[in-house]
């Protein structure tokens, strides 16, 4: 195989990206934007080799504990549940949320074979240790929301204030497509559970 | 700037990757994909190196003269003259043409300052010595026309046939955007200029 389908191969992992778009990407790449093509490959490189899960939320980040974990100044006492680490970033950038935040990478899904063993959610028994209020940000999807009364309970059984984001998550929807702006008042007007 | 962020910022040299996307190929490379998003590291540094123009009709190749140059069955006889490396690789999915090419990387434009100088159009004269039939399969955009008229004189004055695709390529469009089927059929009924 010639390098150059092998780049056009390559580029289809990506999510969104056909053999079409994939031929558009490789000339652009190998003609257009050559430095900034030999810049992206080494930054992947170096992003996949040092990222990883943060040792305490278990967002990804390049160093043992997250710049969020790692700031005295953010509280463990509010510790906001996400699905994953993208919702994080959107948190932060809707909110002006000053706890911390614990990712589960997934949810709960009994039908998939997902269960609180699958997500590993004894590694968020030790964090409610320090927590007055339990935020559960996971989505208005099925699972979303199978997930969300698992967490509740689990607050429940600690003493510990459950709250959801408040309606404005439109339903059937994950966090990923709604603005900043709904998320925020959605975040806002969060309701104990 | 975080590793993840830098991240972002690399893939959004990629046309019609903005913020949004940046993110969201970001998280598949580093979560979904690790060893997708190595490998495409790899081959996208091993291309960016090893890639380069063909010597002779200069598409882009890892050799010195590509495979369809250096293909002895492919006649110089007849010769087809494309804007770009892409074109090549519609042509041939499209037809069943047995010559060679030529590529101009781009197409005369006295507007912005491109002219025969600009496109090295003086590579083109020394493969017209083998050439009976110059096709010209520029688009049919202003440029692509200016580009054909000139090409069209220069065989005229080699005493070559010059020929262009017929109509079927949609006036003002590259020919990038049109089918196989169209392609094919406007290659075959090319018309003697
Ligand atoms: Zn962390
Ligand atoms: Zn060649």
């Amino acid at each position: 195989m010639s390098l150059i389908k092998e780049l056009m191969n390559a580029l289809q992992i990506l999510p969104g990206v056909g053999p079409k778009t994939a031929q558009r990407l490789t000339f652009h790449l190998l003609q257009k934007d050559k430095s900034g093509g030999q810049h992206l490959a080494e930054v992947l490189q170096t992003a996949i080799k040092n990222i990883r899960e943060c040792e305490s939320c278990r967002t990804l980040t390049e160093r043992d504990v997250c710049k969020i974990c790692a700031n005295p100044s953010r509280t463990p006492a509010q510790l906001c549940v996400v699905e994953t680490p993208a919702d994080i970033i959107h948190l932060e950038q809707a909110t002006d949320f000053k706890g911390r935040y614990f990712v589960l990478h997934g949810k709960l899904s009994p039908i998939d074979g997902v269960g609180p063993g699958e997500l590993k959610l004894n590694r968020l028994v030790d964090l409610l240790v320090e927590c007055d209020e339990l935020i559960i940000a996971t989505g208005s999807t099925v699972e979303g929301e199978t997930t969300a009364q698992y967490l509740s309970h689990l607050a429940e059984q600690g003493g510990i204030k459950a709250t959801r984001l408040a309606h404005g998550v439109p339903l059937g929807g994950d966090l990923e497509y709604i603005d900043n702006s709904t998320l925020a008042h959605a975040f806002a007007s969060r309701t104990q559970l």
